[in-house]
């Protein structure tokens, strides 16, 4: 392996000792994407990434094996009894495969991979698959959700059943309700992703797989997200692709539903489903999709917060933007400072939505004299979406409609993005 | 009353049917602060306001009488066996009196109002009390936070054993943040709201300002905030200051503490008080106060989302921004399309420092390539803070310390807005 800094030598699978200034660290080499980093896994199974220029000097305490892996053979019969399940990867942690000599973390892209890594997916379906790219959601840009829309037509088009989507958690409530409002088809299309990869004993991304499938298997339509619904490996939840969201940074169950239920419980280990509320069910026809992935991508979401500079939205108007979503307070509400930096976008033709930046709840602007005014500017309340769901619905509507006619379609119910009444029972 | 459009004749307090193109309303007029707008109170104890534009025509149902309320005389003495509390108002709903002939909200500010409107304080403490301003928290600007820091140390000074900020609820949470950096003081200061207005019958308003009465008598120390705990009316919260939120746009139990349990159960007609954790306790010292309003308020918040143009942070370098917080996914992550961004910032001397929109959970910036670049940029990894205490916390230390010291503060916890590990249950 490559050493730069001749801090001695080592490979892949080797148990060595490193020392930097103020810590000592023990654990087995791993691959490492980035040549400046060297990658060790702890005993306690944490991979620790450290800056091969922090390293002062490594001791080898023993030799790895070479990695012994080698793909076995499989033979994937097709079974009339079983739905035909297409699972198109997109990068993320979810479908990825441990070599256990040295810990490496493979990807797991084409369908033998996925199978090799949960054999039980053969019992549930009937499952093919390709790797669409392989991107962390992080850097999933508006194109990227054009793309996944154009395959996802292909494969219902070549076929499949029900469509599960592998995706990194960070953002994949935007890519969840971009699809939604993207892609009208009388299948289940089910993300899923994992919030601990696949090298670690607590890795929940089988179950969440596991599930998805089942889900995919289920006569509903829709976009879907399936996560796991407790810190435990019992059952997962399945979300509407729209108004769901990541909300903890590493727990399994870091997914929510907001302002409703989950659709339904999944119990991975039984392959049971327990519907929690109305669901869209298949119609009687064949598996139509028609896809529409027209949009404006300059729209931009502002967070609101005291001493807010409301210079920012003359920014996005002079550089051309169409439409902004503001993320306010409370139940929808904006500084007086910045009344006129709004009253200068919507002058110059802009969109100006409003989201709440408390999540939970819904916007109403006519309670308080801030929300009125706001309105008496043009400023659109919108209803009980998350500001999340409200930026991608207005990149959407913006890239198909025009401007008026988006004014109200914003606050009208297109994809299940918005609800006339919350249930009280969906607040944590 | 002054009628504009001469849509018939009519005064508050009077039971009026109004016309609008689409509908009807049935209602006792209020008084509203806006010529435009005509406000009714409706039988479902709602208030709704219609611009006058809108109404074709009004029909008087019934004469009201004129307002009949007249401010009784109250005489308090002080008791030596209780404590002295000082009510401070800034505005929002929670310390005002309905006057149930007209309906009218009056501002409650001074002692004797309040007193009136919850004569239960009367038996808690000693109450004393003064507006200092009238303004709805969406309005409140980083410059009102050292207002009410001045003001609470006067209190102080003048010998009160504990402070209640009544404040809207909008931005509370910041306004907590920013007083528990700005102030070390050796008595309980509690920020108070209401979700709902006293002319509610739902309104949360005297439970919410009997138990934070209650929390300021408590022998602890730092800065607090009371809110409903649940959606009726057995019990409040005590959350610290920082690292509590908003998280619903209108229930009474809008406030959650992120990262950790709340402090304490108050029942406010017991007057009894359940820890549920550690708490800062007095010292066995004079009522010492120290308050540092220095703040740079050149600091903002960008949220991330996919798509998001880079140039945004350029336009905060070329505008003299001091520091931004980026408000970033999962783990603490930004599209390796704004890097170039980042780096432009950093390269300029502004500090960057990374939150999670996730809201819940730690930042971890160790574990996927993209957190690790964006450390190797110069990026700041904050902890389990949420992105508007780094946010507050930014704009407090760059108003006190020199670039460098800020960079290692931000991590480092100094009035207790970073917990070392998260407790499991604080996860709703």
């Amino acid at each position: 392996m490559e050493n730069k800094n001749n801090i001695g030598d080592y490979n892949v699978g080797d148990l060595i000792s490193l020392k930097t200034k103020n810590t000592q660290y023990t654990g087995t080499v791993m691959p490492s994407l980035d040549k400046d980093i060297l990658v060790i896994k702890m005993k306690n199974g944490y991979n620790i990434g450290i800056s091969k220029d922090n390293i002062l000097s490594i001791e080898k305490i023993e030799i790895g094996k070479p990695p012994t892996y080698k793909k076995p053979e499989i033979n994937i019969e097709k079974r009339e009894n079983l739905k035909n399940i297409s699972i198109l990867s997109t990068g993320g942690t979810v479908a990825s495969r441990v070599d256990y000599n040295t810990g490496a973390v493979h990807p797991a892209f084409k369908a033998e991979d996925l199978i090799l890594a949960v054999p039980e997916l053969l019992e549930i379906a009937n499952i093919s698959g390709r790797p669409l790219m392989n991107i962390l959601s992080e850097n999933i840009l508006p194109n990227h959700w054009k793309i996944i829309a154009k395959e996802i037509k292909k494969e219902v088009e070549n076929g499949a059943n029900g469509i599960v989507i592998t995706h990194g958690t960070d953002t994949m409530h935007y890519t969840g309700s971009a699809l939604s409002f993207m892609i009208d088809a009388n299948i289940p299309i089910v993300l899923v992703g994992a919030q601990r990869s696949s090298d670690r004993p607590s890795s929940d991304a089988a179950l969440n797989l596991i599930s998805a499938v089942i889900a995919s298997t289920e006569p509903i339509k829709g976009v879907y997200v399936v996560m796991h619904g407790e810190s435990g490996d019992t059952f997962c939840y399945l979300h509407e692709g729209l108004n769901v969201r990541k909300c903890h940074s590493s727990r399994r169950d870091a997914f929510k539903s907001i302002n409703n239920i989950p659709i339904a419980k999944i119990f991975p280990t039984s392959g049971k489903i327990e519907y929690l509320r109305e669901v869209n069910k298949v119609e009687d026809k064949d598996n139509e999709i028609k896809i529409n992935t027209n949009l404006e991508e300059k729209v931009t979401l502002i967070k609101i917060y005291p001493g807010i500079d409301g210079n920012i939205i003359n920014y996005y108007v002079d550089n051309n933007y169409k439409g902004i979503v503001l993320e306010g307070t409370g139940l929808g509400h904006a500084p007086e400072s910045i009344f006129k930096n709004i009253k200068y976008a919507i002058d110059s033709g802009l969109l100006v939505a409003m989201a709440s930046q408390t999540i939970n709840g819904r916007v109403n602007m006519n309670v308080y004299s801030n929300g009125r005014e706001l309105q008496k500017l043009g400023v659109i309340p919108c209803q009980d979406m998350p500001p999340e769901v409200v930026l991608v619905k207005m990149m959407y509507l913006l890239g198909n409609y025009d401007i008026e006619e988006v004014r109200v379609l914003l606050t009208k119910n297109i994809s299940g993005e918005i609800t006339p009444s919350t249930r009280f029972d969906c607040y944590p």
